[in-house]
């Protein structure tokens, strides 16, 4: 069943059923029968026809930097709840990462007519970010970072990894941080200096600064506990960016004979599900990330003229989750 | 930059230089004025003209049930590297493990011209799946079933269950599966088919077959867990479908107070990165995740004419590796 077919059924030209079907000028006894025979036949124009007709496709594009990760996939769960209500059907761009394939995907969901709008979940942006986001005419929102000028949602980075150490800080001296590249702002810059300001503020040293960052990963975590333990074999409490980090860390510390939390204290970031499983259980701060997913799909919803007006920037809050990998009020 | 300044600027119609682009006729004078102005702008054709006037977008479509799982990004990870060696990007769909998603999913890039070539990475394949999969007239590839009449890469399930049951059996006697459901024919039934084999052999008589079946997740792992040792506190080994549900099920002997392994043998499968955080860590089957994911691009190249002829259908290996969660040969 095709738009010819549709012509011949209903005695009218090929062009007419194409005028209807794109709301142009049709007399109204042909209006009548195209009508009917689209009744009866159940014709559904195809999409490329829908999306060339309305110059919408009811798709919108997600932009991640990877997919193994608990924290992503909370916030693609929230996104998706809220588009596919909106009857929204979303693909995703995994970067993997790479700084320059998220420019690459940013203009091929920007050129391609293929999205009505796009969400950036975002780690480094890079100048080239920037002016890529500036030059972009369809409705997007920035999802982890802040950004001037542009819709986003951002976690309170900062003040969650402040008050985490705080926490630790109250039974423990001698703290360290393992943390990821400062040039991703919200989880390497923001944390790092959440973590200095409380160290600052209850007049603790921090430990192995000097020391190379870590990579997102558990073993990433592993090799930086390692590097940290050798150059300071006094760190009494070790302060991840992520879960993960963290996981790596008492892997290590377990190695080298060190017992959570009793010799060492150990906090990570994003409670994850492997949080609760590894011995001792995570301390750990939970961020609203499918939350955040949701708010972000709710403010490009609004972008594109779909729902209520939303903030234009939104902070989210977070929680601290109180396990055994650090240690008790004497 | 545009067509119209393209054309102005070499002295040519607007019709002139579509042509030359669509490799129409083009006198051969008027030719070299617009590839000269190509040549000094450095106007690069937009995506949707070029998909135009090609008929191909240099984008590959990617249907994945969920996107935090360490096995799935490995496949992706595996098919991303040589899909971007051969210059295209990669477009997600995730569908949360819902069945009709999928189908939604396979249907938008068959008709959204917005990709070349489609991978279904496949769990449970309903007729409605293989009714869509056959009128696909994109080239296609299914990663993790097998399909008569399509292109598939999948693994040994029932082999790989079978042969780490043997390896459990070896030290134990009461064993007990923890599967998901049976309409996932790789991961739900043929695992359990390769469990129940190796029970037969070994004459052992499985634990808990009248049990409801877990969820993919540590947490389903957990109450799968509970509902078995409630039932059969005799149990002395538990194979798993996945290293989730594994970490889900030590959690839970942990807190009834059964030791692993003296009093109970765990597996998983998968050889996620958790297997090796656990305490202890995880006696695991070992996929080519990232092997069969490349496995897979290659045959969608060849299915596009982009690469040599490979195989249609190809099933992957795998390893055992023997960690502490089961006991050592007596």
């Amino acid at each position: 069943m095709d738009i010819n077919t549709i012509a011949a059924m209903a005695g009218v030209s090929r062009a007419t059923v194409s005028r209807f079907l794109n709301d142009g000028y049709v007399s109204d006894e042909k209006r009548r029968r195209i009508a009917e025979v689209i009744e009866e036949t159940g014709y559904v124009p195809s999409r490329q026809a829908q999306t060339l007709r309305t110059g919408k496709t009811g798709v919108v594009g997600v932009i991640i930097p990877k997919i193994n990760s608990a924290s992503i996939s909370r916030m693609v769960t929230g996104l998706s709840d809220v588009l596919e209500k909106a009857r929204y059907q979303i693909l995703l761009a995994n970067t993997a990462n790479e700084a320059m394939s998220e420019v690459d995907y940013l203009k091929l969901f920007a050129d391609g007519g293929s999205v009505d709008g796009i969400i950036l979940v975002a780690t480094v942006l890079t100048p080239e970010h920037l002016r890529t986001l500036g030059a972009l005419s369809l409705p997007h929102v920035v999802l982890g970072q802040r950004v001037e000028g542009h819709r986003c949602v951002y976690h309170d980075d900062f003040h969650a990894v402040r008050d985490i150490t705080l926490h630790a800080l109250a039974n423990g001296s001698r703290p360290a941080y393992l943390g990821v590249m400062e040039e991703d702002v919200a989880a390497g810059h923001d944390r790092h200096e959440g973590f200095l300001s409380a160290c600052a503020e209850r007049g603790a040293t921090p430990l192995g600064e000097e020391l190379p960052r870590s990579e997102f990963t558990i073993e990433g975590g592993y090799l930086a506990c390692e590097r940290l333990i050798d150059a300071h074999p006094e760190v009494d409490t070790v302060v991840c960016a992520t879960d993960r980090i963290a996981a790596g860390a008492m892997a290590c510390l377990r190695e080298y004979g060190r017992e959570v939390p009793a010799d060492v204290q150990v906090t990570g970031l994003g409670d994850s599900d492997i949080a609760q499983v590894m011995t001792p259980t995570l301390t750990t701060l939970h961020y609203h990330f499918r939350t955040s997913g949701a708010e972000a799909a709710r403010m490009l919803l609004d972008a594109m003229g779909k729902a209520e007006d939303r903030a234009q920037r939104v902070c989210m809050s977070y929680e601290i989750f109180s396990r055994n990998s650090t240690r008790r009020k004497a």
